[in-house]
């Protein structure tokens, strides 16, 4: 297929390197910036545009992979009503497309995508709605070609698969966050812990996160526990977090 | 080093693998049940014991492998008053093996540890202490038998530690089990946000997990998180636990 971007981020980057790849033909890169978009046209052999009114009708799909923010108004200035156009946002709803085209779709990456750690893109599950019938059979096809774990996902289920990889994942990172504070403290390097947490997202690959937990609330250690909340009593904050967290560990052992 | 266990877990096996791997002699292993340590006493050519008092008394080092609650009791029925005794706690202070010999110490693996996940046992962490400059020595020698990592650490220290790994590991294991239960009510499986999960972790590996920081939090985004909260409605506790830590999220930024 023909495929043209608007927006040259991480996921432009990933995605496009992947389609690429599948032997899809990457025609322009629009970017607010010109030079945001010269790298990645070179890898892609794509052109890099900075004018919406200058995006080629030629493509057979184009991908919004902007910021949340900027889906709607970039979609309102879409030139082409009859041509597919897709996001790949987890929380902004198929229906802000309508006002771009009535042909547009979805495909969400579930992975975090950063420019300088390269992922197996076959192993990134990908979430595809699309407007008709016909939409969802072409970015599903497309969707194969390059990742070997596609589903279709209406937009009320992908917002909620989102909110779930918030707590798995932006939450877990915060304390991550929080522990390297806590280690700074005490002249300790983050790296110690590294494998622990490594090896802690790793195990949810055997073993069910509820069956795996272990620690001070998992086995109603409170010694331990009242120790915790007092070396905190100089962080209130953290201290709440402790205390809450604990709480709902120890309350969703119970309800078992 | 002639070595002998007191306890047959997931530590004891671990380490007492590792050990006799690097040449050290397991003599024997003790049990409250003898049935626990057969298999063990079997790995490690060792013999198994379910009654303290037949603890042979020709060992370099006793290792009290047990849950942070028996390791006092246990103690205090050690027979040897000056036989080195360590014991694998995070937590537990080192003074709580006075009671058994003035010859004491810690060897902490910092690292969970389970009987069905291999582990590479030369790159997990091992906090050492010594109640004397000769037993730190001893330990220091004997963990590095089996580690590439070790690093000497007082009981504080060692308990700060332990604190800042219940943040990053125990509570972390915690969000993705609610993110488990948040997928499954809406039918979708917990296998969509794993390569998330192990991603987000591994990325610590080469960012600082206070700069990797994603999601509707860390950018402020006020629309995404009324969403969510607005989901999470019927479940006051989750909603609690989303709010506390997105606000902990954005306060950690303002601070920067």
């Amino acid at each position: 297929m023909k495929i043209s971007f608007i927006g040259s981020g991480n996921v432009a980057t990933a995605l496009g390197l992947a389609l690429k790849s599948s032997n899809h033909e990457i025609l322009q890169v629009y970017s607010r910036n010109l030079e945001n978009a010269v790298q990645l046209t070179q890898e892609l052999s794509a052109k890099a545009i900075n004018d919406l009114s200058r995006l080629d009708d030629g493509a057979d799909v184009y991908i919004l992979a902007v910021p949340d923010d900027v889906i709607a108004p970039l979609a309102v200035n879409f030139p082409f009503k009859n041509k597919l156009i897709i996001h790949t946002s987890g929380t902004v709803d198929i229906a802000v497309l309508k006002a771009a085209s009535s042909l547009n779709g979805v495909l969400y990456p579930i992975q975090t995508i950063s420019r300088n750690k390269v992922i197996d893109f076959r192993m990134v599950p990908l979430a595809v709605e699309g407007s008709t019938d016909g939409v969802l059979h072409v970015l599903t096809d497309m969707a194969r070609s390059v990742s070997d774990r596609v589903l279709e996902l209406d937009s009320p289920r992908r917002k909620v698969l989102h909110l779930a990889a918030v707590f798995a994942c932006n939450f877990s990172n915060h304390f991550y966050a929080i522990a390297e504070k806590i280690l700074a403290n005490e002249g300790l390097s983050f790296d110690l812990i590294q494998p622990l947490i490594v090896e802690t997202a790793t195990k949810t690959q055997i073993l069910s996160p509820a069956e795996a937990q272990t620690g001070p609330a998992a086995r109603r250690d409170f010694n331990t526990i009242s120790q915790h909340l007092e070396y905190l009593s100089n962080s209130p904050d953290l201290k709440s977090l402790y205390q809450l967290i604990t709480q709902s560990i120890i309350d969703s052992r119970k309800s078992k």
